[in-house]
């Protein structure tokens, strides 16, 4: 578990998309953030107040989250300044960089001489059991999507504000960096040893109380053959009581893989269906995410009205229109 | 790669089951095997010649294999007696053990003075890519398990030796550590980061002439759900041309899961072959290899003949009856 609340370090962003991170943490959960901080050149501003580390400190940040992400992941001499600077102030340091905090010397040594912790949000610092495929109690949904980077995250997310704001009982359970820094714990899966994936997963969904909902980040695609079985432990370790499907329409290629199809939103349900039945033979598709940001809002109705009618499921993109309607379909259930 | 011939050392082996990597290679590459070195108390026999270090040297053997596994896979102190002798005599040592040879000081100090290489296979040497999915010259064919531990090794080695003994061109490509002490080379898939899983099956079958045919050994299974994402990466990053389904009868549930009921070979058939043709459109299941271990003849024949009428394909059983069907199977694709 990361210390909240944080203060978000944009340092040198070049701009806006640079500061994914400290955005998800801005929208998802604004109680951790207590402002931000910048360096000289910053083209990122979250709107949040500027401080200094000693005005976060008196704010009564315990963590400076790195929320910018650079060209390589790589830590610079420039940033280097003021995270020695917040350690030796008694800050902690979380940062989803490829490039590690526990590798820079300096850090290293800082974070000794002060108490302070770093966290490498994008290695696993636990040593994940094999997966038993024994039921666990509580309830389980998983977003799976037709390709990677639709939205699985966000409709996540979302989901779990709509369910908090219906009082149902739910946590969101992160699988990537960038849930992890939001949500300050979780399982980075794509970085987890092969035969610990599907393990890790159940680590991360352990019995709970049976109105209670874990809210899976789904990663990858059942249909993306570069990541795959990363979808399919999350599918068989979480072992999922529903499914969200999850599709970005306007998509001519899968990710990364020029020459591949996006699947069809009925291929993706029935091979993610059957697949998660072997874990959990009561699971259900409940509901449809349609990423609608290449959309004017009246393509984008008309498009989710199509959908809705073609797969006989409620079909909301939850960034324009919310994920009420999702939530309902998992009280439903 | 690692240089053959080797010495197989079956240290203090309680019995035969204990020495199966030894035996792997005695049975599918005995030209890699010099002879055995045994421990007072061994009881482990593989019928070759008993050697002393000195005798193995001299009949050649480069590389010396730990070809038993022990309880815990712990190298203990009576074996690094003679593993250290034969580092000092100037072998190579081998090993799949989950105790790595890398973390005992005494070896890695023996290995400096005298130059030898200590192999490691259970971790992997290599960064692997993230796959790319583009289409590679060559063919493939992929064994596929209803459950794990069902004779995919094994249906994969006899295969080899049967396309051989055709004079097709083919390639055994190990993705488990027994199979890389056998072959002396390979990926060992299960120790993958999960980013790069696909991406290793990718290197191990690079782009090949057009008649080639890349064995590949099978893992888990897509219906295992501790170990199904291995499966899954095997499938997408091996882009096979053909899939032979592999399926032990007796088995009354999962192994190692007591509550999961293995599939149908028709489920694997399905599943394996409609996720196999988003890598590969081309792709056909090509025949059934039944382990009939646990049958007598006359019982393995009847149910060989029911399966083969069952599932319209060649069914066969390796160990009793040879691979040539399968090899024929590919041989008219």
């Amino acid at each position: 578990m990361i210390e909240t609340p944080y203060l978000l370090f944009l340092g040198d962003a070049p701009d806006m998309l640079a500061a994914k991170v400290a955005i998800g943490i801005r929208d998802w959960r604004p109680d951790h953030a207590v402002g931000q901080i910048s360096l000289p050149g910053c083209g990122a501003d979250l709107g949040l107040t500027e401080m200094s580390l000693a005005e976060g400190k008196a704010a009564g940040a315990k963590t400076l989250v790195i929320g910018v992400a650079n060209r390589g992941g790589i830590i610079s001499q420039a940033w280097k300044e003021v995270l020695i600077e917040a350690l030796g102030m008694g800050y902690d340091l979380a940062s989803g960089l490829h490039n590690l905090l526990r590798d820079e010397g300096d850090l290293v040594a800082a974070s000794q001489v002060n108490g302070g912790t770093l966290h490498d949000v994008r290695v696993p610092n636990v040593d994940y059991p094999i997966a038993n495929g024994k039921k666990r109690s509580g309830k389980r949904v998983l977003a799976v999507g037709t390709d990677c980077s639709v939205g699985k995250m966000y409709t996540a997310m979302a989901l779990d504000d709509a369910m908090r704001a219906k009082g149902m009982n739910s946590t969101f359970r992160a699988t990537g960096q960038t849930g992890i820094l939001i949500t300050g714990s979780g399982v980075p899966l794509d970085a987890v040893i092969a035969d610990f994936m599907a393990g890790a997963v159940e680590y991360l969904t352990p019995d709970n109380e049976p109105d209670h909902w874990d809210i899976i980040e789904g990663q990858g695609s059942l249909f993306h053959v570069s990541y795959s079985g990363v979808t399919m432990a999350l599918i068989h370790g979480g072992q999922p009581d529903a499914l969200i499907i999850c599709h970005e329409p306007t998509r001519t290629h899968m990710r990364g893989l020029p020459e591949y199809t996006p699947p069809s939103m009925e291929a993706v349900r029935d091979m993610a269906l059957t697949l998660a039945r072997v874990a959990n033979p009561a699971c259900e598709v409940v509901g449809i995410s349609i990423n609608t940001q290449h959309m004017s809002e009246d393509e984008a109705k008309a498009y989710l009205e199509k959908v809705e009618a073609q797969m006989g499921l409620p079909a909301v993109d939850p960034y324009r229109h919310g994920a009420e309607r999702l939530a309902d379909a998992l009280a439903a259930l």
